[in-house]
Order: structure tokens, then C-alpha cells, then sequence
């Protein structure tokens, strides 16, 4: 099973927490390395941030996120790239190592889901021109198929695969178990990502799940066989930090912080 | 646009309607054909519904459903198997121009989504054997990837064209907009499955989806380009009944079977 020193927090696991107290937490219960939202990285303020993350030696496995390339017309993707040149800023100041691109889904009115997938294509390619002179990595995150209207058109590893042959370096992917563990490829496409599997992350699909983004589940609970994926991403060469995701809004985030932690901690030594 | 003597009504899109309702209620809204659920077929009596739908000229363009052939054991597996026979028989008794297969999820307590792929090629394989006796065609329906865990394993049109290649003869497939409309290889294997297309299924993708079961949305509400899909199948030669199926909980199926019936088949000459 994996050991706790590659566990990474996604500090979207305890919502109820602002990011200062995530990164006390991870000092606290001796966890390594922290991906927090940019949401919670605006409220602490990035420099005091940054200053928390050096001074109590947390790594930090990503910054989430950047992406949401899609919109009507160029002023609504050329808004998306400004955000997303800041996403790589911040991403610079608190020395992630990469930033998770989460891409986008179609445009409002749109119907398009082919045209949506190229802007995206598109956009990424644009924002590899600012991120590669930072030296941040951008991770494409495939997100599951019900996020393709509303949140991300790249639903699969492949999509996720031909983008990176595409557009060559800068660009990997984040594997996240939630969103791929049902693809028929996900072995081969998994061993086709070696050297460019940029995040692994895990948590655990609920039977039944009742809501399509806050019912997400603790590993261990759910059906999703984490281990034999982790070794699929070791096997591509992966030896990153492993991310803890788990939107939960019913029952994690209902229940005091330290308890998610130490439940978390124990679940990934023994389930992923 | 589709013409409305194309339409078929699965009876799930107004299931505040007893099949006997369902029936009716076609003949008075001049809706040439249904594909009936089978708790519903059970109840009116599959004698009184085949005798029903003969004396109203109402033609059956599927039975909902079979499949369900995963289990922990040889012995839930051959349940099941029994079970499959019934729905073939009872295709058989009304007439259905196929029997459509929901193929069944991991069986309980499993994590292991390739043997429950391996548990239906072997099961829809068996069913074959009696199936083609009583030339019921099998229609393989592709579940979107979030009913992957509990009840379909079977979530792409490749992995349904692959089945199909290795069985042969009496089995082909089942296109739903709903479940596919996300697929980058949708255009592919749609046209890969051309000659064994049996069902051609609409409703939409509502944005935001508050239910991972029962929110679908009426055609024309959501975000699924159903023309060009419709030409896609078409391209493939499918010139068959298109079946509406809405599993609409808090919308649909609170209002008056009579307005749904309407709304239904407007939308349909306008959305599809």
C-alpha cells in the first residue's frame, strides 16, 4: 500500500478549513505536501503563503486549477488566458509543481462539443507560450464524462494523451481515479502518459452516488481498485506526490477538520 | 427535422401512466409506436397488452429491458440468464422488434470492472443461443460512463461494436443521445455500427443535471445536438423508430401525462 510520506492534501478534502489552517493541519498530522485551490490561496494571500508553505517545509504538489479555455467569442477566451497566466503567477510564488488544468466545458448556448474541444486545444497551446518561460507544468486533468457540458470536454486519458503529443513539452496530465477509473483504456492509456503523468489523484466512487460533483467518497468506501491504478501510474514512471480529492459536502465537510485527516491518512495506507 | 410518425414512446417518459394509460394514450395522440417497460408489461399482462397493441395498430419498437448479467457467482449469473430468457419470451408475445440489454455493474462488493465486462460478453453470448431461436435481435444500449459502477459496465458504442464483432449474428445496439452525446468517437462508431443499429433513443442533457438517474431533460432543454446525431445514425442506415425515454422525477413525471405528450412530440418535430 502507499506510504503517507507521498500523501498530499487537495485541500478541497476539508473545505471547512481556510488554507492556513490546511497547512497547520498538514504540520500538524505530518503530511508532506498540499494542492490548494486558488480560491483559499486569494483569501491567505499568496506571499503569506508562500512564507507558511517555506517556513514549515510543505511541498506543493500542484495549484489548483487553471483551464475553463471555452467561451463565446475571443474576448471571453482571451479573458480565460489572462486568469490563467495568473494561475501559472501564483503557481511561480508558491513553487508548485504544476498547475491542473481543468479545461473547460461548451461555451453557454453552444452545442458544439467538437468546437469546444479544439478552443481548447487552442487555448492551451497559448497558454504554454507564457507557462513554459516559468518553467510550470501544465496538467491536464480528463474529468469525468458528466462534467462534459459544464466543466471539462477532455473526459478521456487518450483526449488528454493526443493534446500532450500535440502540443509537445510543458504540457502533462493529472490522473485522477474519480474520473477515469470506468475507461476501458485506462491501462493503455495510462502507459502511454509515461514521463508526462504530472499528479495522481485519489478518493473513491460512492454506491450509490447522489449528487454529480459533492458525493464524492473516502477511499475505501467506494468501488474504485486505487492500488492496482497506483501501480499503473508507477509503472508509467510516476513517483510523485499522491493528491487526496474529495468533494463531500454531505459528509466530510460536515465533520471537524482533524477527523477527516487522520481518517484520511489512515484510509490511504490502507486502501490506495 | 424528424417527422412524427417516427416517434416512438418508451414508457418511462411518462411513468405516471400504467402501460394500459401508455397505450392509450399513443392512439389518442396519434403516436404510431412504444417500447414498453416490463414491470409495466407485467402488470397490465403481456396477453392484454399484445392484444391491445394489435387491435390499435401500435407497433413495438423495443422491450425495456434486459441484461443484468453480472453476479458473484454462477448461480446469480444464471438467474439472471433465466431472466433474460422471460424478456425474450415476453418480446416474443408483443411483437418487440428487439429486446434492449442494460448489461448490469459490478456485481456487489467488487471492484473489478474487467471481469464484469468479461461476465457480459459471456452472458449476452448465452443469450444468444436462445435468443436467435426466437429471432429477437439483442440491443446492446452503451450506459454513460457515471452508471458504470451499478448498472452498466458497457459504457462506450466501441465496446458495444466490439461485443457485436465477436458474438455475430443477433445482436447490434442501441443508440442513446443521452448516454454517447460526449463520446469523441462518437461519429466513428456510429458509422462503425452501421447495419446493426436498432434503436435510436433521444432526450437531453440538462445543464445543471441535479440527479444522476432521474434528470433528464425533455428535447430542445439541454445541450445534446440530437439533429446531427440523428444524421449520424441515419448515415449508418438506421431508418427505424426514434424512441423518447425521459427519467424525469421532478419535472415530467409530475405533470399531466396528456401535456407531457404534447410538449413530447413538439419537441420532437422541432429537436430532432
Amino acid at each position: 500500500m502507499a506510504d503517507k510520506s507521498r500523501l498530499s492534501l487537495n485541500t478541497a478534502t476539508v473545505n471547512q478549513w481556510s488554507l492556513e489552517e490546511c497547512i497547520n493541519g498538514c504540520v500538524r498530522h505530518g503530511i508532506a505536501a498540499i494542492d490548494p485551490w486558488r480560491d483559499g490561496l486569494h483569501n491567505l494571500g499568496a506571499d503569506v503563503a508562500r512564507e507558511m508553505l517555506i517556513d514549515n517545509d510543505i511541498k506543493v504538489s500542484a495549484l489548483c486549477r487553471g483551464g475553463m479555455f471555452t467561451g463565446n467569442n475571443t474576448l471571453e477566451c482571451e479573458a480565460a488566458l489572462d486568469d490563467n497566466r495568473r494561475a501559472v503567477d501564483e503557481a511561480v510564488k508558491i513553487n508548485a509543481q504544476c498547475l491542473v488544468l481543468v479545461v473547460g466545458g461548451l461555451p453557454a448556448e453552444s452545442k458544439d462539443i467538437n468546437d469546444a474541444r479544439q478552443q481548447v486545444r487552442d487555448g492551451i497551446g497559448k497558454l504554454l507560450d507564457y507557462s513554459r518561460t516559468c518553467d510550470i507544468p501544465l496538467a491536464i486533468e480528463p474529468l469525468h464524462p458528466m462534467y462534459a457540458a459544464d466543466r471539462s470536454c477532455v473526459n478521456t486519458l487518450r483526449q488528454a494523451n493526443d493534446i500532450c503529443d500535440e502540443l509537445g513539452d510543458g504540457v502533462g496530465i493529472a490522473v485522477d481515479a474519480y474520473h477515469v477509473w470506468w475507461d476501458p483504456d485506462l491501462e493503455k492509456e495510462i502507459k502511454r502518459a509515461s514521463g508526462r503523468i504530472l499528479g495522481f489523484h485519489v478518493c473513491d466512487w460512492l454506491v450509490s452516488t447522489t449528487d454529480l460533483l459533492l458525493d464524492r467518497g473516502m477511499m475505501g468506501d467506494g468501488i474504485i481498485d486505487l492500488p492496482s491504478m497506483r501501480r499503473m501510474v508507477e509503472a508509467a514512471g510516476f513517483d510523485g506526490f499522491i493528491e487526496v480529492e474529495i468533494f463531500s459536502k454531505k459528509n466530510w465537510w460536515q465533520k471537524p477538520g482533524n477527523e477527516v485527516m487522520e481518517t484520511m491518512i489512515n484510509r490511504f495506507e490502507t486502501y490506495v
